[in-house]
């Protein structure tokens, strides 16, 4: 059983609409939303091999950052709960949980600290957005734009042993004023694509109950091989956004993102007119 | 090492008063404060032997809860990230978890499941509070009256195999409506006595520099012994509010709270005239 799977055993007792996104909005006064994200990560499974305590720290707060942003929010506060092999990790983890939340202009706030037998966080990241802002993976329609930001394939990359692309796997850079930037400018749905863009296409297709077919001669990698592909398409630990917008408002031109295809009616992720394998980064048992 | 001393090798990085409390404190428009905690709890050292998975999802929606209300906020909504080692816990679990967040007028609006050799939990709970009725640990003025909510040593006789005791201990009852109310009605400092109420004193003495003398004939406890004393001030689990507020403010009358003793200047605690032990519910290495 992967992690979808067994959060559908869930969707009654917290919602469908809850269970689709990596984040929850709250109604505040004057038609805000409060939107906040939590994060569990552990050594074994989640941080790469050799990280240091700093990186973790980074890393940590970078992907609920990013989670965020991805709604349209900035985020402005993050707390973090550590669970502590060895006492002696906290600081160095903490100096590189502060340096990314500043980095991004948020701050770590709290937090909770506990022993346990393997190093373990959990980081919520909080922030605040107009109501007419805030971009869930719902509000995807047939005839928008599908849109990635960034170079797909590099943390994999990175991962497989290439050290030219370190740098995206251990201190990732969460897209914050791009996300927010998006959703101002009428991006329709957005999500980051942490677990890969192929899981990440599918999550917002099945959110927004459309089809998503993607242009196989557009995707922007980090080679033209087999293996550029497999690690751009299906490779984790990418920090881009993806998200969908109407064909006219991509006059909000930037040089960060790419449109890869377009929404269509039905269900589904069609590559090159085939359907799109559905694997990436999940949580098995 | 414990978690009181880890705690002080980052209030650089963090900040004392941030440090020195429970909850972080986010301004927000119009004079409102967001008020958030986050609490990691996992089995072989947070949960009790023998407790089922809906008394787990209780418990760990209850802490949270529990934190923030003893700030004074209402607490509306909770994330929930659960590392499993068996699928099967999560949906037992996460009922336990929405009656509790329910209970107490809150929703359990997102989260985060990840797979896990020890079924760790981590909650994260958000209310808003006006600015003139938070109340932080740091507020305690010489003069002030200490008062304690409930009766003291219930959980930790659970905890011993009483089992008259045991609905305290495993579907505990965070005083939701209680911290709300005091904060409204002048309560200076307040928190909560999760780890038990001679480290809880120690905390509030130091966060807010005075002294805590404590009257001996006046603690609430379950029974005249030394063992009901030992459980009422050193014991963990109790969900009871510890406070303080201007003598002339007792006018607040409710059967829910004791008055246990006075805030002077000065620093440390006091109990009979001699120091009180600083012992309590901590997580060592």
């Amino acid at each position: 059983m992967d992690d979808r799977e067994l959060l559908k055993t869930i969707q009654p007792l917290i919602g469908k609409t809850e269970t689709a996104d990596d984040c929850a909005a709250y109604p505040l006064q004057n038609d805000m939303l409060l939107i906040s994200s939590t994060d569990m990560l552990h050594e074994t499974t989640d941080f790469p091999k050799g990280m240091s305590e700093y990186q973790m720290g980074w890393m940590s707060v970078a992907v609920s950052l990013s989670d965020v942003a991805s709604s349209g929010a900035k985020p402005v506060s993050v707390l973090v709960a550590a669970g502590l092999d060895k006492p002696e990790r906290l600081k160095p983890f903490m100096e590189g949980a502060c340096a990314c939340a500043e980095s991004f202009g948020a701050k770590v706030s709290g937090g909770d600290i506990d022993s346990h037998t393997e190093f373990t966080v959990v980081t919520t990241a909080f922030g605040v957005v107009a109501k007419q802002n805030y971009c869930p993976r719902t509000g995807a329609k047939p005839g928008d734009v599908i849109c990635v930001s960034g170079i797909l394939g590099r943390a994999q990359r990175a991962l497989d042993g290439d050290d030219r692309y370190l740098p995206y796997l251990l201190t990732p850079k969460p897209q914050v004023s791009l996300g927010v930037s998006l959703a101002e400018h009428g991006a329709t749905a957005m999500m980051d694509i942490s677990d890969g863009l192929a899981l990440s296409l599918w999550d917002l297709s099945e959110a927004s109950g459309v089809a998503l077919e993607i242009d196989s001669s557009s995707l922007p990698l980090t080679g033209d091989d087999a293996y550029a592909f497999d690690c751009g398409v299906f490779g984790g630990g990418d920090f881009g956004l993806l998200f969908t917008m109407p064909e006219n408002l991509t006059d909000f031109r930037c040089s960060e993102y790419t449109i890869i295809g377009r929404v269509t009616k039905g269900k589904g992720v069609y590559f090159g007119g085939a359907e799109l394998e559905r694997r990436g980064f999940v949580h098995k048992w």
